[in-house]
C-alpha cells in the first residue's frame, strides 16, 4: 500500500474528464473520415457549420484593442465597480427586481455557483437539484463535504415536476432549517428545459410557504448560465422581477457568465449577484463573497471585464452586440428545432425542449448507447439518465439527420 | 439584530481592501498636486518611471495576435497539456528536480497556493508562515477553518531565524503529525529576502530530520511568484534541484505564477507544481487539484495559457521575451538599490533587501507611520509589524529620496 499526502478530505479518485475523452475521439474520426462524415456533439460551445468556434467579433474587436495596461491590471477583489454595474444591465435587462442588489465577479458561472452553495450550505447538508444536472453541482458539493438530493424535473406527462420540487423541498427544510436549491433556468443543461412564468411562481409559492418558518432560511440560486440564447426577445428574463419583495429569509442569488453570451468560455469571467428585501443580507453576501475570492482565486479576469464594461457604455456597441447575439440565437433555434421536428418524425422520444444548446434523450443504458453511437462516427456525451445531443456544436442540416440516427442505434440495442 | 443568510463558517467582517483604499488617496493626490510631488508606493505591480504599469511587448504583441478561437475555448479543467510542460521550463529552468513532477493550472499563484494550503491540511490544523507574510495566507487559511502560526523570519542579527522555523516546525508536526509550511522565496513579499542556498539546506535538514517519523506528513509550498525578479541571472532558481531524492513524506508544491514575469496580472494564470521520488504521491495531487480546480473555477484563462505556450515554442520569442524581463529585472534592481543605500546614508532601520519588488522596514507603530507619510503625499503600506514599501512602482529617482522622508517621519512620531 502506498503513501498518501494529501488530506483526507481532498483524496479523489483518478479521473479524468468523459467529455474530453470523447471529444478526442471525435476529433480522431473527423481526421479519419472528413468532417461532412462525423457528427461531433460533445461540446457545449458554439460552433459554425464548419465546425469553428464562433467567437463574436464585437467581442474580440473590443478585447484586441483594449490598453495592454487595461488588460494587464488587477482587477479589485470583488470585480470593477463599473462591471457590478454592467453585468446587473446584461443580466436582468428591463426586469431587474424591486430589491437590494449586490454583484460579486467570479470566474465564469463556475465561481458563482460555489459562492451560492458552499458559502450557504453547512458541512453535511444537502443541497437540492433537479435529477437532470450539470455534474459540477455535485463536484463542488462533494468537494465541500455537502451532499446532493434530486427532484425530477419531470412528472410522467413531461411537464416540470413542482410535486416532487416540494416535497424534497419540504423534507430537507424540515431537517436542515436551511436549503440552497440550485435551479438551471432558462436553457437547462442538459435538458434545454426553462421554466415558465408560471412554473417559477410555484416553486416561489412554496419557498414562500416555507419561509413563513421565520427559522428557515431558504436559498435559490439560479444558474442562468445560457440566458443569452433564451426566448426570442427578453421574455425569458421576465422571471427577475419576481425576486422583488421576498420574505428575508428568502435569498437569490443569480450565477451569471460571461462565458456563452459573450463567446469568452477561456476568458473565465462571471457573477455572483444577490438579491434580497434586506440591505444588510446583501451586505453580508458581497462581504462573504469578497472573502471565498480572496481565498480561492483572488481576482477576477480584468480584461472580460474590460470588454463587458466598453460595450455596456457605448449604445452603438452594445446594438452591434446584441445583433450579432440574435443572429447566433437565431441559428440555433434552427438548429434545435431541426433536431426536435426530426425526432419527432422518426419516434425518438426527447425530453421538452425550450432554449439552449443542449436536447436529451431519456435512456437508461446511456454509456452503451454513446458507445454504440461511435460506430455511426456520432459522438454525445451520457449522462446518468441518458444522451445529451449537443445542437450548439452541429450544423442545422445534421441536426436534421441525427434523430434517425440514434433511433435506429437504440432500437437496435434494446433488441 | 437583523437576521443573517449564510453559514457560519462563511461570515466575514465588512472589511474592504486597505491597499486599495491608500492606493485611491494616492490617486487624488496626484491629481491635486502632480505625479512628480506624490509617492505612490502601495501597487504590487512593476510601473515605470512616469507612472504607468509595464506591461511587456512581447507578450501584448502575442496575446493580441492570438486567434480569437484560442482565447475563447475552455482550457481543458487541469491546464492545456502544452502549458503544463511550458510552465515547468519557466519555473525551474536548469535546475528542474530530479523527482516526479506534475503541475496543474490555477487563477494565479494564489489559486496554487489555495491548493497547498487547503487540500494538504485537516481542518483545525495550523500551517507555518513566516512573521513577514503576504496576508492572503491568513484568508486562505481562515476561509477553511485553518490556523496560522508564524515563525520570526529573522533572529536579532537580521539573518534568517532558522532556530525559531525549527522550534515552531517541531512543535506543530509534533501536535498534528502533518504540517504544511509556506515559504514564500526568493524575492519575499513584502521584506525582498530571499532564502541562500544554504539556508535551504538548513530548511531541509530540518525536515528531513522530522521525515524519519514515517507518520509525519511535511508539505513546503513555495510560493515564488516573483522568482523572475529575483538574482541576475538564473542563481535564484538552483534551490530547485535540491527537491530531488527527497523522502516520500516530503511533498513540495510549487506555486508558480504568471502575474509578474509575464506581466499579465489580471490575467489570472499560474501553476500549482508537485514533486516528490514517489509517483504515487504526484498522481494523488495531481488529481487532488482538478477536482478543486473543477469544484471551484473550473478551468484556467486559455489566452495565458496560449501566451506562454507560443513564447516557449519558438525560441526566438523565448530570447526577446527573456530580454525584455531582464531588461526590467535591471531597473528594478537599481531602484531597490537607491533605496537600500540611501536608508543606510540616513539611517532608516530596513529589513535584509535581496530580491524582488518590496523592502520593508521594521517599525511598530505602522498605521500611524503610513497616515503621517500621506501628509508628505508619501503612500506606503502599513503591514503588522512594519512598512512596506514598492520600489517596483517608484522610480529610481524617487528611491533616492523616500528613505530620507520616512525617517524624519518616524523620528517625528518616535518624539
Amino acid at each position: 500500500m502506498s503513501i498518501s499526502m494529501v488530506a483526507e478530505h481532498a483524496r479523489w479518485p483518478k479521473e479524468n474528464d468523459a467529455i474530453f475523452g470523447l471529444a478526442a475521439r471525435a476529433k480522431e474520426a473527423i481526421d479519419k473520415y472528413g468532417r461532412e462524415n462525423v457528427i461531433d456533439s460533445t461540446l457545449g460551445a458554439l460552433v459554425d457549420d464548419e465546425g469553428n468556434l464562433i467567437c463574436l467579433e464585437t467581442v474580440y474587436n473590443e478585447l484586441k484593442s483594449l490598453p495592454n495596461a487595461a488588460i494587464a491590471a488587477y482587477a479589485q477583489v470583488a470585480g470593477q465597480p463599473d462591471y457590478l454595474e454592467a453585468v446587473q444591465q446584461a443580466c436582468f435587462g428591463r426586469y431587474k427586481p424591486d430589491a437590494h442588489i449586490r454583484a460579486v465577479a467570479t470566474p465564469g458561472g463556475t465561481g458563482s455557483v460555489r459562492h451560492g452553495i458552499v458559502n450557504y450550505s453547512n458541512p453535511g447538508d444537502s443541497i437540492l437539484i433537479a435529477d437532470w444536472f450539470w455534474s459540477p453541482y455535485v463536484t463542488i458539493s462533494e468537494e465541500y463535504g455537502i451532499t446532493v438530493t434530486t427532484f425530477e424535473l419531470f412528472n410522467d406527462k413531461n411537464q416540470f415536476n413542482i410535486a416532487d420540487f416540494k416535497e424534497k423541498f419540504e423534507d430537507l427544510i424540515k431537517k436542515q432549517k436551511r436549503l440552497v436549491t440550485v435551479l438551471n433556468t432558462p436553457a437547462n443543461n442538459p435538458t434545454g428545459y426553462s421554466l415558465s412564468d408560471e412554473e417559477w411562481d410555484e416553486v416561489l409559492n412554496i419557498a414562500k410557504e416555507n419561509a413563513k418558518d421565520p427559522e428557515n432560511k431558504i436559498i435559490i440560486v439560479v444558474d442562468c448560465a445560457y440566458i443569452d440564447y433564451a426566448g426570442v426577445g427578453d421574455e425569458r428574463r421576465k422571471f427577475f422581477s419576481k425576486f422583488s419583495n421576498l420574505p428575508d429569509n428568502i435569498f437569490v442569488i443569480i450565477a451569471y457568465s460571461m462565458s456563452k453570451g459573450y463567446t469568452m468560455y477561456g476568458m473565465r469571467s462571471g457573477a455572483a449577484i444577490g438579491i434580497s428585501s434586506n440591505e444588510d443580507i446583501v451586505e453580508e453576501f458581497y462581504y462573504s463573497c469578497m472573502h471565498a475570492n480572496r481565498a480561492n482565486w483572488s481576482n477576477g479576469t480584468r480584461a472580460a471585464m474590460e470588454v463587458m464594461i466598453r460595450i455596456a457604455k457605448d449604445p452603438e456597441k452594445t446594438k452591434a452586440y446584441e445583433n450579432e447575439v440574435k443572429e447566433t440565437k437565431t441559428m440555433l433555434r434552427k438548429r434545435a428545432e431541426a433536431f426536435v421536428e426530426a425526432s419527432k418524425e422518426v419516434g425518438l422520444e426527447i425530453l421538452p425542449y425550450r432554449d439552449g444548446f443542449f436536447v436529451s434523450i431519456p435512456y437508461e443504458n446511456a454509456k452503451k448507447a454513446s458507445e454504440e453511437l461511435t460506430k455511426e462516427n456520432m459522438f454525445v456525451v451520457a449522462l446518468k439518465k441518458g444522451l445529451r445531443f449537443a445542437v450548439c456544436a452541429v450544423s442545422e442540416e445534421k441536426c436534421k439527420t441525427a434523430p434517425a440516427i440514434i433511433k435506429k442505434v437504440l432500437d437496435r440495442i434494446d433488441t
